[in-house]
């Protein structure tokens, strides 16, 4: 009696995605936005919940907020699905077309949930490390990444740009081009693209086989709530929605999102802090001995050790109450975290709670007398 | 350039789940609780929800739901999964177990999602049709369904008890043959259960093979609100779990299932009155001339039209303002409509618009002139 024999092997060979919980005082490690909706708003959210019956089902297509999602992107809506987080809309479209054996181009280190879910429903991840900058960046190398989808002759590739957890991004000329050479899928995860300030968006129109995702959880503030959402041609957005699971959005989550929507200026303002802030948490950084801040392009960066052991400084970070993502098992990132943008104040306590790790571990030192 | 070709055809092939949406006065299509929860208990979630940051993840994983679960559930805390709605474990165990060619046994008419999700993982829906009892009732046949399992040697075997739409169960005891006679997982999904009053949940710790899924969209009348959960050993829950999303269970949909669980009084009285409903309503039609009302173990039940048109009883309801579920066509069905129990009220305007529709299509004239 082995009931886990029915367990794919593929599923069975691999590991969950995890994350160890932790508390912390600064929580920099989700690279969620670190304001949250004013209570006014989620004040509008709660009552608007309150007259409606949650003993009732969603609308089988959750109209309005398509109606909000089309509007803000300049999409169609019926060239639009809403998913529990973009990671449901992820795991819908690989669904129906990852079966056993087919290849799936995936740069790395990205987002690790596009390997695993690929890997679990019997598909083969191709990976395509970063190149790397002058400058220090972890970057495309879009020649590499054409080359490689036109040798496997991938029906999808997945590029993160904004790319987590490197902060950089492929350009549009680019994704452009990977969308012309072929009809292999491009799907292009924009879970950041507030940050960079520009999106590929446009290109759907020329382009059936370009697929984007988008998210509410980071410029958005509303990653509690998982709201995530895909854009692509109606004809290709008709395929992914036979996965999509019934009534996957619940209805406060819709409301929140359409709430979210009616404040264009608030939410822009909110990016606009966190990239001021991020320009000038990678200034202070360029000053500080033993550690290269990586420019990026979202609300969060790569912090690369010089030659300190970057577990033994997120943990005396983590003494300090600020919590960043350890990265340092990613491939080419064995020396680097990855720090979220947080308010000024948070940022503040990192960058003393950093420099205050560093002194300890003997690097500001031993930098200071070279 | 066609994108589309890189969809897999068993995809291609199928149309999505879908339904037709309609406004209507008294609602009994959808299985729904015709009660929402009180305005206290919403309001009390609702500020908790004030208090909590929606810009932060839900903690990745729900311990204090998972603990709530298994303190109602009589089952362990490590053997349980919470979901989006009980669709997405379903979805999650067929992603972890379903390749090509893999064979699950799934008796029709039932939920059409299983077959749905097997087909679009590659899969190979094994469909037992069920028999039919003397007092109309569609039942399990439990020898041809051990018969197929065994032919077949299927990994999955996928009972709805009582099942969606005819409200009839597998016994207990049939299920732990089911167990005992092969490694084969056994997936019992429990979403009505509250309403014929058992469970198979005490069978987890003899049978490490067996699945129960649960939902809190009927009795606990949170269908707004997409949540679920899948029981099993533990071992296989780790299994599971790898196809699990990220943060699936938003946080305020979290704190709605828990304030839920937190009044056990009151949803048992909500059950109880819709179990009296069901036997009022099935003791009404039991008189009614042109239909046979199906018994039932759920909150809803099958009423087959002897003579008359479902479809033009169906149409001539909704002009009354009462929606039902036309399920004409499922296997077996096709003079049958799906009707979920309602409240009082809801219920004596159903029969009203039955008897008139009945009167109108010459149904009830017929038969009195017999």
């Amino acid at each position: 009696m082995d009931p886990l024999r029915h367990v794919k092997p593929a599923v069975r060979a691999i590991s969950a995605y995890t994350l160890a919980e932790r508390e912390a005082l600064v929580k920099i490690d989700q690279n969620e936005n670190p304001r949250d909706l004013p209570e006014a708003l989620k004040r509008r959210v709660l009552e608007r919940a309150l007259a409606r019956p949650w003993s009732r089902y969603p609308a089988f297509d959750p109209k309005e907020l398509l109606q909000a999602l089309a509007r803000v992107s300049g999409w169609r809506a019926d060239g639009i699905l809403a998913g529990n987080g973009s990671n449901e809309m992820i795991a819908a479209l690989l669904v129906v077309t990852v079966g056993g054996g087919t290849k799936v181009v995936i740069p790395e280190p990205t987002f690790t949930l596009y390997a695993l879910l690929t890997t679990v429903l019997g598909g083969e991840a191709i990976r395509v490390p970063l190149a790397r900058e002058a400058d220090g960046r972890f970057v495309y190398d879009a020649e590499t990444l054409r080359e490689a989808r036109r040798r496997h002759e991938a029906p999808l590739t997945i590029v993160c740009s904004p790319n987590n957890p490197t902060g950089t991004t492929l350009p549009s000329a680019e994704i452009e081009r990977l969308c012309r050479e072929s009809d292999g899928l491009v799907v292009i995860d924009e879970a950041y693209h507030e940050f960079a300030g520009r999106s590929v968006v446009p290109l759907l129109e020329q382009h059936p086989n370009l697929v984007v995702l988008r998210t509410f959880s980071k410029a958005m503030a509303l990653a509690g709530l998982r709201i995530g959402y895909l854009l692509a041609s109606p004809e290709l957005v008709r395929e992914v929605n036979k996965a999509r699971l019934p009534y996957n959005v619940n209805v406060l989550s819709q409301m929140a999102a359409i709430a979210a929507l009616e404040e264009p200026k608030l939410l822009a303002n909110g990016v606009q802090l966190l990239v001021e802030e991020r320009g000038r948490l990678l200034t202070r950084l360029a000053d500080m001995p033993g550690v290269r801040a990586l420019p990026s392009e979202a609300n969060f960066f790569l912090l690369e050790l010089v030659s300190a052991n970057p577990k033994a400084v997120f943990d005396a970070l983590v003494r300090r109450g600020v919590l960043v993502r350890d990265v340092t098992s990613y491939p080419q990132l064995s020396q680097c975290l990855r720090v979220s943008v947080g308010t000024p104040q948070e940022n503040d306590t990192f960058l003393h709670a950093l420099g205050t790790a560093l002194v300890e571990s003997g690097q500001l030192a031993t930098r200071g007398r070279a």
